[in-house]
């Protein structure tokens, strides 16, 4: 997708490096986001593979959230969250999921009802485990993810292979 | 402002008692945020006053991000997380504030620069803590909130007295 709108966005994403940790290249997408040109020119395009075949997107926190946001205006349609455990009044569905060290859990509502097609957003693939673990629990509570649209690829955490089909924005 | 599309969307919220303590009416706007139309209408509610004075949006982590996102995109603005500490590679300022058990701290990037305008988000105003704390982080980087719009006001609980002028679409 040659696009100089785009071109200009990855621009201004951010490497930070020994963050978290001593090694570790960070990707700090924040002067994207602060960027109203930048932001909008991401978003139409994390978009347009799947444009006018969803009904809701799911954004899992708390970064996926401000995508989510964005992804819901631009499309015309409704949002839901994708929480950690234990931030929701009365989770319906629950999926545990491997971490490098231990597990974590992801919850949703109701919100997402049988039938209902999903466009799934997230700002960083890395391993895949979040995402994948978020596909599981949209298919428990009966919904169809119609896509996954990342921001930010980091094709040397192999996340591709655990998430299957996945539509990124930008590749480091 | 006698709005249809506000009166449904306010039949949305959902209240669960006991929640997330005894003796304590949770307001669930997550039924809300999952239908398109009355997503947008609040969206656009909340960015109605200041329509055309504010360069970018800035959401609280985590559910602020949810709206912070969909305000960027509807007001055609970019958008800038105030996140909880630790969650920042590069944190240009940090307040402390009081909870009612203990102390919180929000941290910002330097994205917020001298002479930005601002409009603060969040989904609910309960006692204003957290969004006074915003707008000490937000002068201290030398931006101007020009105006806090929340979702839901919890009027007892009396952080419109803390916050000052806020601009909230649904009271309870």
């Amino acid at each position: 997708m040659p696009d100089d709108r785009l071109t200009r966005a990855e621009s201004l994403i951010r490497s930070i490096p020994d963050y978290p940790e001593p090694g570790v290249l960070f990707r700090d997408i924040t002067p994207l986001l602060a960027d109203a040109d930048a932001l909008r020119a991401t978003i139409d395009a994390m978009i347009e593979p799947f444009a006018g075949t969803f009904d809701v997107v799911a954004g899992i926190e708390a970064r996926g959230f401000l995508l989510a946001g964005a992804v819901a205006i631009a499309a015309g349609v409704g949002l839901v969250p994708i929480r950690k455990a234990g931030k929701l009044p009365r989770p319906a569905a629950s999926v545990d999921y491997a971490l490098e060290y231990g597990t974590a859990t992801i919850e949703a509502h109701d919100d997402i009802r049988p039938g209902m097609r999903l466009l799934l957003v997230d700002d960083v693939l890395a391993t895949g485990g979040t995402l994948q673990a978020a596909h599981t629990l949209v298919r428990e509570l009966g919904g169809e993810v119609v896509g996954t649209s990342v921001l930010m690829e980091l094709e040397a955490l192999g996340g591709r292979a655990v998430v299957g089909d996945v539509h990124t924005i930008f590749r480091a």
